[in-house]
């Protein structure tokens, strides 16, 4: 039985997380999760599971969910996050939470010696030179969550790293795909937020759209399998069937292909080296599928992953100006503040605008996520 | 340095493993090979390699090279090959040659401790039964050379086999996989040698024309990977770039892709399980390829494929049936003395006439190829 924290348990990898643990309750227990705001969708997954410990964003539901239930222990905020992520008889952190907010959590769960599901891309991002080294001197486990890594990690499996000579990260190209740069101008928000294949969370859908979350993926590929940036090549596939690909020195290519559904990587995460059943999951059938397609992303029509590119590149401090920048606009986009093309124009200068640092510590680059996003919120008038 | 008999040297694969192995002098030695009557070839391959042992078919040509080549060990015959197959200092028997002939040299080289780079389909189809037992009790290594089968043993690579729940082997489709079965009864030799994606021996491409070869491939993974007809796919894939899938238990589906090169899977049985760069390999460009197309085959159209499916259920003695009567038909057609439908009627007609035999051994198996090719040079009046 694999004793499992859940960070960000009511959003959408959470909620798939805990239908994977309802279909195997005798290969997984949540000991442990946490919740934001959404108290009702959190109320609803305690109808489905036992869970002991239960963290929420703020105190005030910390106080009306001990006094409806008597049975668990309640935690609320920061520390809360930290308690739960560090709980003696956790062997797993999956963390889930969207967003730079995902980071810390991680960094004192790897501490504590928990493996890592890694569904929050952002940790590896912003922080990938702290996350590293803490991996390896505790030895735990890091995980991929995102369908694309989990692929990558798939594809693999009993292979030897000096083996690889590149990856090849798919990306369905979003929903606006098969539009001209031009016809992006003046695209909506509920336009945005149709995907073609994924069903997701808003942010990221809206990063979807934009590329950044390919890009911050290609960052997250860095990080994860150790390559540089110019093995990591990311290939538009419509269909969204082959998620991930890695290519070998003797040019053989390892892929991972499935029906797009997040609880496949999900439970690989958590049973692996083994696999186990996937309830209710859709088989392959390439018969039905019929084709598939690729061809390589226009980085003029597709300015954010260039951005991403030159962002890890630069490395230090400028990931995390990158997705902090992207994290605030997203956000003004997803409220209407702003128009889609100015996402990734407010990213550019806040790169632009940003003094570069070397090797931030974890001090620094709290402050200079603040910085960004001030930076974007100042820039279109919202401070 | 990997010391290796090479059987077969003078075929596709054969001259394939000679290019791998020219171009990783410091990784392999061929220390022995053999060739049929193809001595031109021989003496080509000779004078790029320091071959110790070689072996050819008939006892004139082994005089007449042991006159012209001082330095060298000549065997001819089966004993020749016997005695090459199981050489002291060789560590590795990679069997290239063509049909039935090569099952007596694999089962010698097993039962002398060799591990078996296996490029020889018919050992397995025709005898799984007695080879399986083998390898399990000599404690050799079983390795594929075929692409497809290559490609299905790296995407096991680091996984369970309780896990796997099928394989997906493809299928060009052969010379003419757009015609109709009404367009198949005139078609020409010349026509059927004309693979689209592969350049190979021409008993094999016929094979791939009439799906003979699939057929055989299907029975080769019963056996190399234990699994169920039930859980072996076949999928037409035109572009031949996916040499082959499988599918695990949790749906999720690993596969192998490459540009069509024999020499990536003689050289990954040989490097197994490190990879080497594959010099002048090509790379996989999926860009430049574009798009990758599937369909289930119609076992009407290909009824050679349906012929090796109840053949293989069947069991026993009938693959050794539909392999002899094929190899004889194969000939009859290359020969133009039948018409290329009738390939697969005289396999049928074999196969409804042969009294079935449960467990046979190797005497049996030998009489039974025997009457299989007789059947068929007696049902075309050619005995």
């Amino acid at each position: 039985m694999k004793k499992i924290t859940v960070l960000g348990v009511t959003g959408s990898i959470g909620q798939q997380t805990v239908d994977v643990v309802v279909h195997h309750r005798d290969e997984f227990e949540i000991v442990a999760m946490s919740a934001g705001r959404n108290i009702d969708a959190l109320e609803e997954i305690m109808k489905q599971l036992n869970v002991s410990h239960i963290c929420v964003q703020n105190k005030e539901d910390k106080e009306y969910l001990e006094n409806k239930y008597k049975d668990c222990h309640f935690y609320y905020g920061q520390d809360g996050l930290m308690t739960i992520a560090t709980l003696p008889e956790v062997e797993i952190v999956l963390n889930a939470i969207v967003g730079f907010a995902g980071l810390l959590p991680t960094m004192e769960a790897i501490k504590a010696h928990k493996d890592i599901a890694l569904a929050n891309k952002e940790t590896l991002v912003v922080a990938g030179h702290l996350i590293c080294p803490l991996v390896k001197e505790y030895q735990v486990a890091l995980l991929p969550v995102d369908s694309e890594h989990s692929a990558i990690f798939q594809s693999m499996n009993g292979e030897n790293h000096q083996d690889i000579s590149k990856i090849i990260l798919t990306a369905s190209g979003g929903s606006f795909r098969d539009r001209t740069r031009d016809e992006l101008a003046d695209v909506t928000v509920e336009q945005a937020l149709k995907h073609p294949n994924w069903s997701m969370g808003a942010k990221i859908t809206i990063d979807s759209a934009t590329l950044f979350n390919k890009g911050l993926e290609v960052m997250e590929a860095r990080w994860l399998f150790n390559v540089d940036y110019d093995d990591i090549e990311v290939l538009i596939h419509p269909e969204s069937i082959v998620h991930s690909m890695v290519e070998y020195q003797d040019t053989s290519v390892i892929a991972q292909l499935g029906t797009p559904d997040m609880r496949l990587p999900i439970q690989y995460a958590l049973t692996y080296p083994r696999r186990q059943p996937l309830i209710n999951g859709q088989r392959l059938s390439l018969n039905d599928v019929g084709s598939l397609h690729f061809y390589k992303p226009d980085l003029k029509r597709f300015h954010a992953l260039a951005l991403a590119y030159e962002a890890g590149r630069q490395g230090g401090s400028m990931p995390c100006v990158l997705n902090g920048a992207n994290e605030q606009a997203n956000s003004l986009f997803l409220n209407g503040r702003i128009r889609f093309l100015d996402i990734e124009r407010l990213v550019e200068d806040a790169m632009r605008a940003h003094e570069w640092v070397d090797h931030p510590t974890l001090e620094q680059l709290l402050e200079i996520d603040q910085w960004a996003r001030d930076f974007v919120l100042k820039r279109v008038g919202e401070d």
